[in-house]
C-alpha cells in the first residue's frame, strides 16, 4: 500500500461565524492510498478550533509506514496499527481510515453502507445550518433553504430568540440548535430550551461549555429536549463519561478517527441508550460521502458540510429528498472531479 | 454456486419443557453452499412451535436456484434474492443466509463480526436456562451452571415462585425469566413482574399470550423491568407495531430470516429506543457462531442452544466467561467435527 497526500484549502460560500469566530477558508488535507491501481480517497478537515492542523496531519502522514502492509493483512490489523501510530491526530486517522475503508471497497466490489447492512431508506434527513446573520439575511437563508427538512441554528449571543422567531416567520419546520457552549449560567440554558422547545426545537448540541459537567448534567434532566454533546466528546474513550451527562453524542469522522470507530461508538452508545447525531466539519464530498455509508444508523445527521464550500473536487453523496445519500458505488462512492 | 442440504436430528441433553409442551429432539436441516471449492455452512432449526418443518425447508432449498449467481453478483443481490422467493420459510432463509455470509467471510478471508466492525469485549454473558422442574433438580441444575453469569426461568405455571425461590436459596446471579404467553390476567402479571424484580429479574420475555397486545403495552407502562417480545416478534415488519407494545425484542436468526435482516432489526429497533436481546433455538454451533457474529450489538444475549445438544457437529463458538464468544477464523468461523 502507497500513501501520498496533498494540502486543499476549502473556500467557503459564505462567511461561517459560529458563537466565538468567523472564518472563509478552512484547511484540509487530502490522502490517497494505492494498491495495485486501486486508490481509495480520504480527506482530514481541520477547522481552527481542532487540535490538527495541515502541519501536524503531514507529519503524521510522513511517518506513517502502510508499505509494510500487503494483501496477507487484514483490514482491521491495517486500521489497528494507524490507531496505535500516536495518542491523537485523530483528522489525520480519519483521512487515512477512510482510505483505507474506500480502497477496501472498491477492491470487494461493494459499497460500504452495504458491506454493513446499513438500511438506506432509513438515513434521516440533514439539518442545513443558517449561520448567525441579520434578520433580513435569515428570512433569505430560510427561504433558500426549501430543499431542507430540518434547519439547524447557531446560537449562544444575545441574539437568540431574534433568530429563532425570525426563522419561524418563514417557516415551521423543524429545527435544532448548536449553542457551541455559548450559555454559562444553567438557569437560562434551561428557560432557553424551555423556549427553544415551545418554538419546535428537536434536540441542543453543547448548550453549555464542556467542563461545566455538573450543570450539564442538572440541565438534560430538566430538559424537555435531548441535550446532545458535540465539543465535550470526541471518542470512544469519552463515550463512557458522556452517559451521564448528556442525552446523546454529535459524532463527527474527523473527531473520533474514523469510520471503524465512528460504527463502534454507535453499537456502545446504543446499549447505553443514547441518541446519536452525525455531523461533519466543512468537508469535501470525500468526507461527506464516507459519513453517509453509516448515516442510517443514527437519529439525526448534519452532513451540510460539502454543500457548504465553493470548490468541491469530489462527485460523491447527493443531496436528495432532504437526506445526503451515498452513491451507488463501490467503497465511499466517490469519483475525483 | 452450489446449495446442498441434509436433515440432522438434535439430541437434547435433557428434556425440554416449555409452558406448553415437553421434547427430547429438535429437528434440523444443514445447509452447505460450494463455489470453487469454498465451502459455507448454515443451518435450520425447526422446534415444533415454529411454521417451518423439515419437510418445508427441503421444499423450499430444492426449489431455491443459487446456480444462476456467480463472483459477479454481490452478496446483498444474492440475499435480495432469497428474502423475494416466498413469503414465510423463514428458518430455511436464515440456513441460506447463514451459509452465504460464511461463504462471503471464507472468500474474503474476514470473520463476519470483523467486516461488521463489532467489538467483541463488549459481547453480553449469554443466559442459561434453568428448566421447569422439581426443586431437587432446580437446586441441582442451578449449582451446576456455575459457568454462566445470568439465568433465564421458564415460567407461566403455578409454580412460578417457588423455581425463583429455590434459586434464590442456591445464587443470588442476575435471572431473566420467559413467560412463554403463560400469564393471561394483567394484574397478576404485574404482580408477577414487581416480585421478579424484587427477587433480581433484570427482563421478562413475553408474560403474556401475543394476541392480548392491549393488556401487554398496559403491563409494559407499569412494568418496574422490560418486556421483551418473543412470541410476538418475528421479523423487520413486525418491529414497527412492537415499539407501541414491549420495551424490547428477543431476535433469533430463525425467526428474522437470517444475519442480513437482524443486523437490519437491531439498527431499526436501536432507532426506536427498543431493547433487544439475541436468543437462539436449540441449535448446532454452526447458527449459534452466526448468531455470536452480531452478540456484541445487543444488551443481552441467550445463546446456550449449542450447549444444550449431545450431538453437535461443529467446533465453533465457545463459552468463555460467561459469554459465547465466536471463532477467531473466516465466515461464521466453524469446522465440522
Amino acid at each position: 500500500m502507497k500513501l501520498t497526500f496533498r494540502p486543499y484549502t476549502l473556500q467557503l460560500k459564505e462567511q461561517f461565524t459560529l458563537a466565538t469566530s468567523s472564518r472563509n477558508t478552512t484547511p484540509a488535507i487530502l490522502v490517497e492510498i494505492e494498491q495495485d491501481g486501486v486508490i481509495g480517497y480520504g480527506e482530514a478537515s481541520l477547522p481552527p478550533y481542532l487540535k490538527d492542523t495541515q502541519e501536524s496531519v503531514s507529519r503524521f502522514l510522513s511517518n506513517l509506514n502502510l508499505q509494510q502492509f500487503c494483501y496477507s493483512h487484514t483490514l482491521d490489523e491495517v486500521l489497528d496499527h494507524l490507531l496505535k501510530e500516536s495518542r491523537d491526530d485523530s483528522a489525520a486517522k480519519a483521512a487515512v481510515d477512510i482510505a483505507l475503508h474506500d480502497l477496501y471497497g472498491k477492491q470487494h466490489n461493494v459499497a460500504l453502507h452495504k458491506l454493513w447492512n446499513c438500511n438506506l431508506s432509513a438515513i434521516p434527513p440533514t439539518s442545513y445550518t443558517i449561520g448567525i446573520a441579520s434578520e433580513e439575511d435569515i428570512r433569505r437563508k430560510t427561504r433558500d433553504a426549501d430543499q431542507f427538512k430540518l434547519l439547524k441554528v447557531k446560537l449562544g449571543r444575545d441574539t437568540d430568540k431574534m433568530i429563532i422567531n425570525t426563522i419561524r416567520s418563514v417557516t415551521d419546520k423543524p429545527l435544532c440548535v448548536d449553542v457551541n457552549q455559548g450559555w454559562t449560567d444553567k438557569h437560562h440554558a434551561l428557560d432557553m430550551l424551555q423556549w427553544c422547545h415551545e418554538q419546535g426545537v428537536v434536540f441542543a448540541e453543547q448548550p453549555m461549555p464542556a467542563e461545566m459537567k455538573n450543570e450539564i448534567a442538572w440541565l438534560t434532566e430538566r430538559s424537555p429536549i435531548p441535550v446532545i454533546a458535540d465539543e465535550a466528546f470526541q471518542r470512544l474513550s469519552d463515550l463512557d463519561e458522556m452517559a451521564g451527562i448528556y442525552s446523546g453524542i454529535n459524532i463527527k469522522l474527523m473527531k473520533c478517527e474514523g469510520l471503524g470507530q465512528a460504527l463502534k461508538i454507535i453499537q456502545e452508545a446504543r446499549k447505553k441508550s443514547m441518541k446519536i447525531l452525525l455531523g461533519c466539519m466543512t468537508e469535501t464530498s470525500c468526507a461527506i460521502s464516507a459519513a453517509s455509508q453509516i448515516s442510517s444508523l443514527v437519529d439525526w445527521t448534519d452532513l451540510d458540510g460539502a454543500l457548504l464550500i465553493s470548490n468541491d473536487c469530489f462527485d460523491g453523496a447527493k443531496l436528495s429528498d432532504g437526506r445526503i445519500v451515498p452513491p451507488d458505488r463501490p467503497g465511499i462512492g466517490v469519483l475525483p472531479i
